[in-house]
Parts: structure tokens; C-alpha cells; sequence
């Protein structure tokens, strides 16, 4: 019983108040109450005749109490006991462990009072409102996010008269001057040229819109990047390589609080409106986490909890997902797939929940007009024919080698920036990056226009009425084959189309993952499709896996070496967990606490001396048997906690991590009891355990570090950092490029 | 070197010719070579001073050859070594170690040849090709099986005289004397009572029609159920509880055979035919998984490695739902969520891809005649109104309700089958039910069509020009409404015929996942319906999880006591390893062998006096210090190899599981070593981890067994059964009701 109220002390003592273990059943603990007033008579003043008596029953079975006084004592929660330090890895063990604890003590106190069944039910619910907040919040922001992005967009060509908060389309939709044929044109929309020299034709007002428009543009790239320079760094990029990294288990604090997403939030407006980002997906996520972190915090399952917590980011990054295509299945599938982590089936419930909600808030806000829950609906309905899988499966071609480039220009040019000079301009690289764009793309339609209404202009099932460039060509096409509408090979004319626009998009398209490709297409409805887009994203994967396996998020998560152990990729070196553990064969022994015979000082002495994170505890340093393992930061505030509220701590205190402390000679300081915070399982692998089964220990259980042991004896330690630092020293990389732990 | 060598042929002995492991690089394996010479200088006959220098060099730095030499001679495949008995656990890390093995060897090789660079190309594009056939294969035969039933459900009801082989639907198509209207009459179709009597009207024709159908039934079910009971047992039932606990890793051979698969199939038309069976998903997967099983013997690659063949039947599950719904991501996503167990994202690619060829390929077979991808495609277009949630909500509860009951009454039956005289009879039984559903069917339209009709004809936008009497109901609703067609609620129509029918319907469908629903109903092109659909599955999987959270599968896996270690729930106790752990308190020790002191005979009659299935090594009695784990079959079959083979090994020798031997005295039996079939790194978990951590680690880990230290010394074993067993007591159920190991 003893030993086993310890080990659960050891997983449950880092709880906070609200999920404390409290243990009233066993003996043990009913001497315990009393104990506070037997702290003192440990003191030195106390009688030589009650110390003596005091030690015998400390010793003897009736004595457990007093050890358990001390454990007792320190089960009040330390301020920092359990939490973890910026920039490190958290412990997936630890933490489900703590959310079991919680959720079992929740469940027996529920059968103690209306009170305590009505939180168990609202605590067990809470899930599920928390992914309702999310959903609205999240695709409310992405409503507010595509009306501003659009607005701006049109305001880079021209203003509204008839009220400046109009865009472009609503402008026209309140006119009474326009013809169906030419709906976007009317007299209250007035591009920049007719507002300054009042006309529209000519060189000149040609030359004067186009000025305007690089105007805005760049107006709207310098905001942007002046923003999130100034107050909120986390706030640049896409973001998913750092969520991803955190979703795995590492700290970043403030990467997903409250100043990056409002900052977050206008910046991808302003880019958006600039015309330099081509997917918003990556951006939409980040929101997306943000809201679901800040909203956490209402929760103290979630809020205590960095496992559970990390389960709500994975839906908030489907929600971000959906809203970004209006896909919430593709959504859940792409946090499935590319963005988590751990991932139980609980999650993929919830996510889907979570995604849906967001979908149908954005739908409701209905920032496109068309009351439809997904942006651009396909209204091809003709069947396809096996003729037309070769363009598909040329596409898919082009696509896997575009990807595979695009990744590698990418990386190289980031590479560039943070090695080179170039990294300390990122205003005017930005600025010269908008400047370039706006020139390229004004003079082309299509490169003009957003991304999405480009990608919905191609989707379009061509009507006869249609203005569109495109769908002239697909009906020129059509004519030369006879001119049967409903026999018309639909969509061949698009691919043709989308052939001779690859060059604009795919750069954007292959940036997501082909999964997502896939995903996507098939929710805006081709259905009927879902074989010739198969078969592109078939091949377009196979070539890029071809040149090389990494996807651009897993490039710069190694670039900018996040400690991420990839889970996707099978580790397939001969190496042993021999070869890496710590102490290398040269290196100094181990550093091993023992279980009772080192003093306050000589562990104190160890901590200062050394930098790791943690100490495995050995029975004595003969035998070097396995106990448990401590952590650094845990042993700092237990001894400084105990040398400031525990009477008598002193530097020749002896530490016992064990159970019972043997009876001690009079006049010798009293004993600091620390096997509270030891952890009684730790993971040990043999020396002999090939490192293609460490990683998968490591990856499938989310470790922080694993023990090795030879024999029964302990040998050394492997951490995660080491394991990283393996993976990219056998795939000819440098180890040091793995920061943190 | 010497140690990692070891390592390896622990993990990499067990392989085929294809595969083994063949090491030419260190000096001890250059010193092999003579070996076959030197084994009969250890033979008793040898003179005494040859028989000291070669003790010399076995004990000193040289003679590491000597101890090496037998095993290379044991690293000759051994037959049966590595492979498992009928209704045994695999071992996941085991099975994924020797394929990672094999997979270096191919690519290490591939770089000395042209011939070894195509094999490893091919063996990298024999899964896709396997996915292909398997596609190719469960596509084919589920079009072959839709045909079949269609001809022989209407079989019940006539037959065409323009041909038998036509069913009721192409029998008229190739008449001329058929209207637009009245399609399904024409007089190539007579019905029996046409075809007896003459006549088609009046009661005794009706009674003969009714007295035909039932007939017809009986007899099928009569077909069905005697070729199961004399040619295949193993393919009664939907199979999905049994292939879950096949790719949980169990293994049950002839379950996955090409007898099962012929009589599966033949069996499914027969039963679908008569009348019974409502979801052709079940039979489908078995039909897939048996097609991909098949195919695994004509890849190493999959023949040779259990944990491969299992990526490989998740995939063929995935083409089996695929088919069954002509829903290819809905497929792969119930196998994720429903059936699978291990399930790696590269996997995922490869069910993708599966569903999606066998899909095509029965679109390509056409058995609907509408050369559509989905059986069922909806053609809704209009906008849904945030009022029509209610009834979605209403049916979302009500079909909770109802699968949970469904779900407790099948079991129900189930164990009354299992326990009582009515087992005795399956015959009877299903020609009772047969005929009871036959009689109930026959007076009403709708029950009398197969589900597939059924489902489509609700699903359908009704034309103007649809007879279906549905379609009159919706109708008759709109003119209430005033007509407009446009503006129609599309569908509120059918969900209200849909509340009627729901007493016939769903039944059927509670029985799939809630979202296998949600899948389904997707992908039936109803993009538009999923906030509705999505929420009438959230309410029907809430209900039914606060009536019982265990599938339909996951009963009938307890009530069959399979070996299923459930990844879904969570283990919600407080207990120890050291709780759940042989021996028990008052057990004898552990059953351990020790690294170098035990003979031939010892071990023989461990063996023979236990029944375990396998032995935990030991430095010593006394020190309890854990070296590794050998398994009792391959330790018998080492034996009795070496016994045959190796000459002078007798009941004396000494079975050493060190590294190297020590030098013997003269006239000693020679040593048996068995270092390689010991598993060097066996699992441990120490005393005081809590049982939801052990869980936990099996599950994940897929291990069979893990070992329990305290401080570093062996104290008892955890098997799959004994967690399995401990969870069930937890549940208050009977442990002993989980069999096999």
C-alpha cells in the first residue's frame, strides 16, 4: 500500500489545487494528521529521549507515518514543481498521467454530492464547448480576415463612391447602371486613374493605376512587416513548422498568446491585400492555435494540462484548416496528417466537430456572397473518359518536380537569409519581394487577382454567358470538337487552361501537402473527379518523393533545428543505443544520485557542476542499480523549498529517496525526503536495443529521456536531443544544428 | 563489434534466404570460415592438447571465432524459428525489426549490381502494385457479387423469359414493348404466377408470387448456411470482429484463405439474395481482406513478415468498404477509425490508393448501370435552413437510442446462442429467420427491394417524372407548401418518409460507425447536408456513448473473448505493474534460465514442467540481474536442432546465452550457445509503474510481453493476456473469459 501510494504520489503530486491527491483510506495516512506539530520535534532542541523514540517509530512499521509527514508536506503544491521552462521538451508520459489522475478523481468524487456530479459532467462536456468556442471563434476571425483582405485588394485598383467599405462586387451589386453582361463594371466603382485624372483610357491613366497599385501594395507589405517586427516576432511566417514543433511536445511561450494573433490576424490581411501571399492556410492555422491556446485558459483541464492542451491545438489547426478552404474534412485530414502529433481518436471527433463549427460560422458570415459552405463550388457534372487520365498524370509530373524545386529554392534561400546579410533587411527584403510582385502581376488578369478568385474562375463549370477569358477558350475548344454541350469533355479545356497557368499557381498548390491537394479538390465537389485527381497527386507524390522525401514544413523545422523527432520517417541505421548514449566511451561516469547516502550539499554540488536536466538514482554506487530518475529542476525547488519553510535542512542533511529512512544517531540534522518527486518508471532500454526501436519508443511514447541499462545495471542515459542529434548525424547532417531540449 | 553483431543476428536472424543476414566485414567473421573443419575438432575424440589450444583461443581475444562459429552455423534458418503457432500474439517489434533488416540489406546491395538495383526498386513498388491487384481483385469480385444478387433477388420474384441470366431491370430495357412511365413492366418479365397459373392477378396469384419468394429464400439461406457449416467455418458471420483482432496482431490461419474467400462470396449473393443480410460492408472486408491476404504470398515481402501483411489487410479493408459504399476516403477512414491497429501514414497513401482502384474498377464493371462512381448520388442543389437541424438532431438521438439497444440485443442473442441448446442449430435458426423475414417482407414495397435500391430511391431528387412513391410524398408536401420548386426544402420531404421507414432502415445503419455515416452520407454527394448530417451523427454517437461505449465489433471481440487490446478507451485504474504481474505473492518465483550455468537437461525439463512461452535469461539465481528473453519455440527447436546437428551435444552440455564461453575442463561435453535467439532487448517496466503506463506501452509498442524489475532485479512478467485479463476484472467482468494467448 505504501509503495503504492508513492508511485502515484510520483504521478500525481505535481497536480495543482484543483487535482491534488488526497488519500484518506489508508493507514498510513490517518497517522499523518498530527504531522505538522512534529515537524518541530525534529528540531535540534527537542530532548535526546523524544528524538530517540521519534526515530524508532520513524523507523519501525508504525514509524511510515513520519516519512510520509514530510511527503505530505511537500505534496502542497511548489510553486513550479511539474511546470516546464521555456524552450524545452515536455513529457508526454508525465502529463497523460496527470490528466488520468484528474479524471479519476473527478469521477470518484461525483458519487459524493450533486455538486461534484454536475463538474464531472460539465468537466467531461467541457471538450466539446471549448471546441465550439473555437470553431466560432476561429472562422469568425476568418470572416473578418477574407471581407478586409478583399476590400483591400479591390482598394489597390480603385474606391467605391458610394461608400468607401464597399469592395469591388458589392459596389457594383448596389448600382443601378449595370448590364448583366458587364457586371463589374458601374459608374460608383472608380479606379484610381478616373479619381486623380478623371478618365480611364489612355497610357497615361493606365501608367497611373498601375503606379497606385504597387503603391498600395507596398504601403500594405510595410505595415505588415513593420507590425509583426515591432510587436510580435512570433507573428511571422506560416507558422506551422513551430506549431507542428510544438504540437510534438516543445515550449514556446507567447508563440500562440493573445499579441501574435491580433497581430497575426492584421498583418495576414495586409499581406494578403499586398498580393504577396499565395496560401493562407499556413497563416489561417496559426490564428486558429491562438484562439484555441488563449481560449484554454477558461479550462483548468486544459490550462494545467500541456498534453490535453496540445490535443485542443490539434482541432484548432483542422478548424484553421477548414476555414481556409472551407473543408472541414480536408481540414482534420491535414492536422491528421501534417500537423499532429499525438493524436488519439477522441481528437478526430472533436476536430471534425471543431472544424465544422468553424466552416458554418464562416459560412454564416458568407464572405463570398454565396451562401455555400465551401469557397468554390465545382458544377462539373459530365463523366471523364480514360484518355483524359494522361493530362492528370502529366500534371501530377509537373507538380512533383514544381514542388520538389520550389522546396529546395525555398530552403536555400532561407539558408541564405540566415547565414548571410541578407537576414538583417527583412523590411526591404519584403518591400523589393512586393515591389516585384505588384509590377509582374498587374499587367496579367489573372495573376492580379486573388488567389481565390483565381482558383474559382478555374473551377467554374463555363456557362454561356460566362465573360471569362477561360471559359472562351473552353468553348473555342468545344466548337472544334462539334460543339455538343452536354457531350463536351468537361474540364479539358481547364486543364489546358491551368496548363498555361501552372506557372502562376502551382507554386502555391505544392506548398500544401498533395494529401491536402487531394482533400481539397474533392470538397469543392468534384466527386466524379476524385480518380484522374488521384492520379495526379499519385504521381506528383511519387516524383517528389523521388528528390526527396521531406515536405517544406519538415525543411524548415530541420533548417531552423526544432527539436522535432519526425514520425513519418522509419530511422534506418544499425546503430545501438549503445553507441549513442551518454557518457560516450571516453567521457567521465555517469552522473548518478544514490539513493541514501548523498547530503544536501553534495547534490547541490552536482547540480551546480552540471547542466543536465535530470539524474537517474542508483541504490548505491557499487551496484549502480536502477531506482528512478529526478529532475534538475524539480530537485532545485524542493531543496530550496525545504532549506526555506523545513526546519533544521542543512547542508549535511542526508537525502533519502527512499521509502523509509533508517534510524539516524541523535544530533545528526534531520533528513530531507525527496522520493516525492522521484520518478519511480523511469524507461530503461538495454544497450543492446537497436536505435531503430529507441526512436520508435521515443516517437510512439513521447519521451523525454530513457535510461540505459546493461545487464540490470545502469550504463547511461539517452535524451530526445540526443536521439535528434543521431538522426542527423547518420543522415550526413550536422548534430549541432539541434537547439534546445 | 562483436556485441553489435550479436545484437543484430538477435534481431535479424529469423529471416528467409531472401533476407538473411549475412556479415563479411569484421575479423571474427573472416575467422569463420575454416568453422565447419573446426566443429569436429571439438568432438570427444580429439586429443588433449589440440582440444586446450583450442579452449585457449575460444576463451582469449582469437577465439571469439570459436563461440561465433556456431552461431553462424545456427544462423542457417532453423525451420519454424521466428514464426508463430495458430492463435498466438505476434510480436510487433520483432516482425518490424526483421523488415527493417531486410529493407537495409536490399538497399545496401542494390548499390553492387544492376540486377540488386532493380529488386530494390521492385520490392520498393511491390506494395503499390500489391494495392493495385488487391483493388483490381476485391473490385471485381464485389461486382461480380452485386450482379449476382440483383439477378437472384429478382429471381424471388420471376424470371425473364428474353433470357434467365438478365435480372427484372435489364429484362425489360431490351424490350420494345415498355413505356417511359411504367419502365419495370414489360412481358418478357413473368413472375411465377405467370408463370404457374398463368396469370398475374388475383389472390392466388398473390399467394403464389408470396409462396415463390418465401421458397426462394429458404433456399438460399438453406445454400448459404450449408457451405459454410461443410466448407469454411471461418467465413460465418460479418468477419469484422475477427479481422480486428487479426490486424491487432492474433493469428488465426485459414481465416484469411482462399476457401474462405470462394465460399464468402458465393455465401454473401445467397444471403443477400434471400432476404437477410442488411450491410454487405462486414462480408465485404472479410472478401477484401481474404483477396489481400492471398496476394501477400506472391510478395517476400509480405509472405515472410506478419506486421507487413497487416499494413497490407488495412489497406484491403479499406478497398473492402470502398466497394461496399462506393465511398473510397470513406473506406479509408473506417479502417482507420473502425479496423486497423497499426496504421503508418505511408499506409494511408496505400489505402487510398486500394479504395480507389477497386472502386473504379466496379465503377468500370457498372453493375447500377449508371456509370457512376457512388451508388447512391445525390442530386440535392438547394440550400438547407437552419430549422431543418431539428429533425437531423431528433434522428441523430433516436438513432443513438436505437443502436444501443440494437447492439445490447444482438449480444444478448449472441451469448444466448453461445450458451444455451440453441447453438446447437444454426441451420434452423437461419431458415426460421429467413423465412420470418421473407413472410414480413413480401406485402410491402419497400422491404421487399434490397437495401441498395432502398437507399438510392431515398436519396433521390424526385423528377417530375418519378413514380416512386416517395416521390409523391414529397410532392404531395411541396403543393402544401405552394410549389415552388425552386425554392423546395429539398429533402425535408424524405427525412420525413425517412422518419417512417426509420423502423426498416435503421437497424442497418447503426450497426456501421457514427462516422462511417457521416462518411457515407458525404460521399453521396450531399457536401451541402454535412452541418445536419454531422449533427444528427454527433447526437446519435453521444447517446449512444452514454448508453455504452463499446461497437458493435468491440462486443461481439469480448463476448468471443478475442485477444484484443482496445486503442480506443482509456485504462482508468489505479493499479501497479507489480499488481497484474506473475508471479503472484504467493506464487512460486519466476520460472528463469541462467546465461551460463544451465545444462541441455535443465532446460529441457523447465520446458517440459511449464507451459510458458517464453523464459526471462539471468546473470545469476542470486543477482536476478536480467541479460534477455528467449522464447520456449524457439528454444525447443534450437535444441532439438542441435541435438540432431550439432555433433556431442548431450543432456550435460552446458547452454551458455553469454558472448563468449569459458574455457572448459578436458573430456566436458561441448557447450551450446544460444545467444541469437535471445532477445537482448527485452521490454521492462519497473514494479511501481502504473498499470494505464503498461497499457499504454503495449498498446503502442504492440508488445507481447514486458518484464518487471525492481532496482534493477528481475522480479515477475506481464503478458498481453495477463493486461488483458486485468482489464477485464477492472471491468468487473470474468477474466478467464479472454482465451488464447
Amino acid at each position: 500500500m505504501a509503495l503504492w501510494h508513492g508511485a502515484m504520489n510520483n504521478r500525481g503530486f505535481r497536480q495543482g489545487s484543483f487535482c491534488s491527491f488526497q488519500s484518506s483510506t489508508s493507514d498510513e495516512d490517518l497517522m499523518d494528521i498530527p504531522g505538522t506539530a512534529m515537524d518541530f520535534s525534529m528540531r535540534d532542541d527537542v530532548p535526546p529521549l523524544d528524538r530517540e523514540l521519534e526515530e524508532d517509530r520513524s523507523y519501525n512499521g508504525a514509524g511510515i507515518g513520519s516519512g510520509n509527514r514530510m511527503m505530505d508536506f511537500l505534496e502542497e503544491p511548489i510553486p513550479g514543481v511539474g511546470t516546464y521552462d521555456d524552450f524545452n521538451t515536455i513529457d508526454w508520459v508525465r502529463e497523460k498521467s496527470r490528466d488520468r489522475d484528474r479524471h479519476r478523481e473527478i469521477t470518484n468524487k461525483s458519487k459524493e454530492s450533486t455538486w461534484a456530479l454536475i463538474h464531472s459532467v460539465s468537466d467531461a462536456f467541457s471538450g466539446w464547448l471549448l471546441m465550439l468556442l473555437i470553431g466560432l471563434l476561429s472562422g469568425s476571425l476568418a470572416g473578418v480576415i477574407d471581407i478586409s483582405a478583399h476590400w483591400m485588394t479591390d482598394l489597390k485598383e480603385g474606391i467605391c463612391t458610394g461608400g468607401f467599405w464597399f469592395n469591388h462586387e458589392h459596389c457594383c451589386w448596389n448600382s443601378d447602371h449595370v448590364t448583366f453582361e458587364d457586371r463589374d463594371k458601374c459608374p460608383e466603382w472608380n479606379s484610381w486613374s478616373q479619381l486623380i485624372i478623371s478618365t480611364n483610357e489612355g497610357a497615361f491613366a493606365y501608367i497611373v493605376n498601375y503606379f497606385m497599385y504597387v503603391l498600395w501594395a507596398l504601403l500594405f507589405a510595410f505595415l505588415a512587416v513593420s507590425l509583426v517586427k515591432v510587436f510580435a516576432p512570433y507573428a511571422c511566417g506560416s507558422g506551422i513548422p513551430e506549431i507542428k514543433t510544438i504540437l510534438s511536445g516543445f515550449i514556446i511561450r507567447g508563440y500562440l498568446g493573445k499579441w501574435t494573433l491580433i497581430i497575426k490576424t492584421i498583418t495576414l490581411v495586409l499581406a494578403v491585400s499586398s498580393g504577396l501571399s499565395l496560401g493562407k492556410e499556413g497563416p489561417l492555422v496559426h490564428v486558429a492555435c491562438c484562439c484555441g491556446n488563449i481560449l484554454c485558459h477558461c479550462f483548468n483541464k486544459y490550462r494545467k494540462n500541456e498534453a490535453k492542451r496540445r490535443e485542443v491545438l490539434s482541432a484548432a489547426a483542422a478548424a484553421g484548416v477548414s476555414v481556409a478552404f472551407g473543408a472541414p474534412i480536408g481540414g482534420v485530414l491535414f492536422s491528421l496528417e501534417e500537423v499532429s502529433y499525438y493524436f488519439p481518436l477522441k481528437t478526430l471527433w472533436r476536430s471534425f466537430f471543431a472544424a465544422l463549427v468553424a466552416a458554418f460560422t464562416l459560412r454564416s458570415i458568407n464572405p463570398f456572397g454565396n451562401s455555400r459552405l465551401v469557397l468554390f463550388y465545382v458544377e462539373f457534372h459530365t463523366p471523364w473518359h480514360l484518355f483524359e487520365l494522361v493530362p492528370f498524370i502529366l500534371l501530377g509530373i509537373f507538380g512533383g518536380l514544381w514542388g520538389a524545386l520550389f522546396i529546395r529554392t525555398n530552403i536555400a534561400w532561407c539558408r541564405k537569409r540566415k547565414t548571410t546579410q541578407l537576414g538583417k533587411y527583412p523590411v526591404v527584403e519584403v518591400l523589393i519581394m512586393t515591389a516585384i510582385t505588384a509590377i509582374l502581376a498587374f499587367p496579367n488578369e489573372y495573376t492580379r487577382m486573388s488567389t481565390s478568385e483565381l482558383i474559382s474562375e478555374l473551377f467554374n463549370d463555363c456557362g454561356l454567358l460566362d465573360s471569362s477569358k477561360l471559359c472562351d477558350y473552353e468553348n473555342h475548344f468545344n466548337t472544334s470538337k462539334g460543339s455538343e454541350l452536354p457531350d463536351r469533355p468537361a474540364g479539358l479545356g481547364v486543364y489546358s487552361a491551368m496548363w498555361q497557368l501552372v506557372f502562376v499557381v502551382i507554386g502555391g498548390v505544392t506548398r500544401m501537402t498533395v494529401s491536402l491537394v487531394v482533400i481539397m479538390f474533392e470538397l469543392t465537389g468534384g466527386l466524379e473527379y476524385i480518380v484522374p485527381l488521384m492520379a495526379a497527386a499519385m504521381t506528383s507524390k511519387w516524383v517528389a518523393d523521388a528528390l526527396g522525401r521531406e515536405g517544406i514544413y519538415d525543411a524548415h523545422i530541420r533548417l531552423n533545428g526544432y527539436p522535432f523527432l519526425e514520425a513519418k520517417e522509419e530511422f534506418a541505421h544499425k546503430t545501438l543505443a549503445m553507441d549513442v548514449m551518454k557518457p560516450r566511451r571516453n567521457d567521465p561516469l555517469l552522473t548518478v544520485l544514490t539513493q541514501d547516502s548523498m547530503t544536501v550539499e553534495d547534490v547541490e554540488t552536482i547540480i551546480s557542476e552540471t547542466t543536465y536536466s535530470g539524474f537517474p538514482v542508483v541504490v548505491s554506487r557499487e551496484s549502480q542499480r536502477l531506482v528512478g530518475f529526478v529532475l534538475r529542476r524539480d530537485l532545485i525547488i524542493s531543496i530550496e523549498n525545504a532549506r526555506k519553510r523545513q526546519d533544521g535542512i542543512v547542508s549535511t542533511s542526508i537525502i533519502y529517496f527512499t521509502e523509509h529512512s533508517p534510524p539516524m544517531p541523535p544530533y545528526t540534522p534531520p533528513t530531507l525526503k525527496l522520493r516525492n518527486i522521484l520518478d519511480l518508471s523511469p524507461f530503461t532500454v538495454t544497450d543492446l536495443t537497436p536505435m531503430e526501436i529507441v526512436v520508435d519508443i521515443f516517437r510512439k511514447l513521447g519521451l523525454r529521456q530513457c535510461l540505459v541499462t546493461h545487464n540490470g545495471r545502469l550504463l547511461g542515459i539517452i535524451t530526445k536531443k540526443d536521439v535528434l542529434k543521431h538522426i542527423a548525424q547518420m543522415a550526413n547532417q550536422d548534430p549541432d544544428s539541434i537547439l534546445f531540449n
